[in-house]
């Protein structure tokens, strides 16, 4: 061991101890004939000191160190006199009877502290130098324990983690697979898993009862700013149970990771209906540490003439509290908002409940302040106040009210990071329709038990339908979700029906599992959670990036690696492949 | 919830307790009046009760089930009165009240027994019915405590699991790897990893000190009998080490786990170095099970006049304790055995020991009773025994000799299942020369640091240079391996030298490594464990295939998901691939 103390384990009980120290240099200063070292492991940061009175040779040879050079250090720990506060091992320092030098370093191309001047594209160029700076390691460091806790959890609740393979078959449905071509089964090819569903319904069958794995997954989608290529899922199954039994089962996994990492202690989670969630939130996934909820007010506004208002299906307000006073330049820049094509509204309507009870809006030409008012005493107004209404058809516009709104949070600065509001979102649809195609798709996958209420539905109404599924919301993001399976192979027979699955398709596809079926399915459900989210929202971060060890660029590339390349041609011949790419 | 207790908990305690269990039926037996069922579920299996005369109609119901069916029971415990000693639940039964079919089940291809009727391709096909087997679903609850242990161990130790990618650049050295076309950046190719060696060394680089990773790792090889294209290793790098702390933290880690699986204190494990495991073993995973070591008796032969002896660079034999009785037939079946390619020898010569004193040999033409005596005291035969002696190139020989020796203790019931013989082989040489291609090819991996006293043979005389590399045996399996890391930029280009590369290979193959070393390397090492084969020796199992969920045969198939598979031109088209394979 090079060795016997760690940088972030001395303090003044240590006093006059001899030690062994081995890190890496993040400071040097001199003052007067003294040089200070900042010496840097993983564990923390001690201070070593030179003095050029005592050991002028040892002070010389310790003035050439560098930035980042790695050196071996044997010395006495010594008080500080001048203690460091922020530092856990600020009251001592070490005067240095001597050193080695491990290994020399370059200067590194951007500094490594917590506020580097290292750009995105550099710091992921040397993302191995990145990750030496404390907050990008502590984020990995966590991610740690959010994933021991994890299995430390689902293991005394009797879950076996099972290992399935990554080399499985292509199915062509959904998202779209990356693909493997087989040397030894020449012209076929594996595909990386999007997502065990089948394999751990598989285990079920198999009476496996308890099931997890936290999981690399894998999807070929261009990627949006916050998607990896690759994405770590904990993945679960549970058998002979009810919805009810999941949530209780999941949300004691939540509530056991704040309390182990964070030591919070979170309320029971409160469930609100996808319909409910839609009508307050405008979102299947509601931000709820803010209320700012959506108030519908069609019914105040018809017959006044106002012809966009009579004509359109919805029309919802959201209060933004104290914004009365909101300029005509804030109020065009929530327009423009709201008109992005990403958000994609017509325009935007406010009303100012002014202080002294007046009001004052866009629309005053129709609406007596009476009018207004009514409006206002709705949506809970108080004076100096400001409404936010749009209009058009339903859905859109409570999605464009759901932007709105966590803009409008986001300006007031009602995202507190240090707040976690957890929620289920249940009753989700079973089947979305494409309007285009005129066909159903799944709204989780097509292994979703519907409520067995609606199963009748399914014939004659199939959008009604709603599923047993369910996700796991934290401030506005959905960490997980899941849904209790068909156990039944003709109830999952009807369903590839409903989804336009011819029964050879049915069969290629997904025979295995209707096979399997056959063989005494037991009732069981299940939920994953997206991993990378998860440490996101304990880290306080907006991205998942840095989250992740080596992530990969918005065009999948590891710019460090430099991956993906082009390989020999000699490696296609045997794969029997030939690439029809010209440069 | 669809049960309050589960199939393997009620005990005499429980008389009179009203339950719910659910659970697959194992057996049905009618006798007289009664109907008796095994309800098996993961847990166990509870005996279930159906009385004729008490309640007719269920009795009916009951006749009706079949094997395999999934069922929900309410009764109430009874003491059994045919106690079954070999169930943990067979002091009790379940007088039935009522019950409902969850699922019913075709009659599955093959018995859900320990002892079943299925071939290995019939069970590979249904291998979700095989699961349910106790004997292969307790292989994988062992795999599951064994990565818990194994990361409780760790994390306890300080490691941190950090997630390394598994789309990562291709490296045309060593093993083949498996290709994934990237849709995003035409033309170019992501390798899966076949271990993430550089990417650990990487976080060294970053300062993580003590990494660890259970990861699933890939390698396109023509599959011997015991691999899989996909495996899983226990992969761990620690800085600022020297290999004495490697040996003793892993150590610690293999007798943890024997200690919390198992309830076995293992001895502090010997250490043997390369040239001993060769000479005393012939291999350089020695079964320490049992002795019958390799002796050399060349300079005991020489002059006799038998030139296939005088001609030999090395002779060497074993002792088999009591075998001096063998039969002419017994010794032509091991003489074929050591001629089969495989293995290779010319032919195999023999010393009877008899139990009168006397010595009976298949070269008694060229040596006296006197010279047979001095091979059997060097080898401490003792009367009864039976030397067998093979003779040829020193390495060659000796690796005969350890075949010859392995079968013997086959054959001797030698190979105690429940003895854990764990030891450490060191000093493995850094260079293999590929004779034909005259080139020296690393041992290990081209990381791996030689000792500081050989690195001048580097230069003069690769061949000899002892690199810091160690392997963990357990029983003649190699478990795991690793070495201590070159960590400085220099050393490491030497060694791309004496490997061969190019510097412009080595640049674009390892360059992100050796600039990486550039900026700061800590000294550091590593290891590696097999997961598949560790839970294969601790569930006493000769393949690994019944240590995955889900394996794949020899060809690469998993025969139950058709996996791999033909996929639609479309998919290849967004690749820009062409598959020039014609059936």
């Amino acid at each position: 061991m090079y060795r016997n103390k760690t940088c972030g384990e001395l303090r003044i009980e240590d006093l006059n101890r001899e030690v062994t120290l081995a890190g890496w240099v993040q400071k040097i200063r001199r003052m007067g004939g003294m040089i200070f070292v900042d010496l840097r492991d993983r564990y923390g940061i001690t201070q070593l000191i030179f003095n050029q009175e005592i050991n002028p040779e040892l002070c010389d040879k310790a003035s050439k160190l560098g930035r980042e050079w790695v050196i071996q250090v044997k010395g006495k720990v010594m008080e500080r006199s001048n203690k460091n506060k922020n530092l856990p091992s600020g009251d001592i320092e070490i005067n240095v009877l001597d050193f080695t030098v491990l290994n020399s370093a370059d200067t590194p191309p951007f500094t490594i502290e917590d506020d580097t001047d290292g750009g995105d594209d550099l710091r992921m160029k040397y993302r191995y130098l990145d990750l030496r700076r404390n907050i990008v390691r502590q984020n990995l460091e966590l991610r740690h324990q959010l994933a021991f806790e994890t299995r430390r959890y689902l293991d005394s609740h009797h879950f076996m983690e099972v290992e399935t393979p990554v080399l499985i078959g292509s199915t062509p449905e959904g998202a779209r697979d990356f693909l493997v071509p087989s040397r030894m089964n020449p012209g076929e090819f594996y595909a990386l898993p999007q997502s065990p569903q089948t394999l751990k319904q598989l285990l079920m069958v198999s009476g496996f009862d308890r099931y997890f794995q936290i999981v690399k997954c894998f999807r070929d989608e261009d990627l949006r700013a916050d998607r990896q290529p690759e994405f770590t899922q904990i993945d679960c199954e549970m058998s002979f149970i009810e919805q009810e039994d999941i949530l209780l089962m999941f949300e004691g996994l939540i509530k056991h990771l704040f309390k182990a990492v964070k030591g919070i202690d979170l309320p029971d989670f409160p469930r609100m209906t996808y319909a409910d969630a839609m009508s307050r939130y405008g979102s299947d996934k509601p931000d709820t540490r803010f209320a700012m909820q959506l108030t519908e007010i069609k019914d105040l506004t018809v017959g006044k003439g106002f012809g966009v208002f009579d004509s359109s299906e919805y029309i919802g307000a959201i209060c933004a509290a104290g914004c009365a006073a909101y300029t005509r330049k804030q109020l065009d820049e929530l327009t423009e908002f709201v008109k992005r094509p990403q958000i994609g509204a017509k325009g935007l309507i406010y009303v100012r409940c002014e202080s002294d009870g007046n009001y004052k809006s866009s629309v005053d030409k129709f609406y007596a302040p009476d009018d207004l008012g009514r409006w206002a005493a709705r949506c809970q107004a108080k004076p100096g106040d400001l409404l936010l209404i749009l209009c058009g058809e339903t859905e859109k516009t409570q999605k464009q009210l759901c932007e709105l709104r966590l803009e409008m949070a986001s300006r007031l600065e009602l995202k507190d990071k240090n707040t976690f509001n957890c929620l289920w979102v249940i009753d989700f649809p079973l089947l979305e329709k494409d309007e285009e195609l005129g066909r159903y798709f799944a709204k989780h996958h097509p292994f979703t038990s519907p409520k067995p209420e609606d199963i009748p539905l399914l014939t004659t109404d199939p959008g009604l339908v709603r599923a047993n599924a369910y996700d796991i919301v934290i401030n506005g993001v959905e960490i997980g979700g899941g849904s209790i399976r068909i156990h039944n192979s003709d109830l999952q027979k009807k369903m590839f029906q409903v989804l336009g699955f011819t029964e050879e398709k049915a069969q290629s596809q997904f025979g295995f599992l209707m096979n399997a079926f056959k063989f005494g399915a037991p009732p069981h459900g299940g939920i994953a959670f997206g991993l990378d989210r998860l440490v996101a929202i304990f880290a306080g971060l907006d991205s998942i990036r840095d989250c992740i060890a080596f992530p990969k660029n918005n065009s999948g590339r590891d710019v460090m690696f430099g991956a993906p390349s082009v390989v020999e041609q000699a490696q296609l011949d045997e794969l029997h492949l030939l690439s029809t790419y010209k440069k």
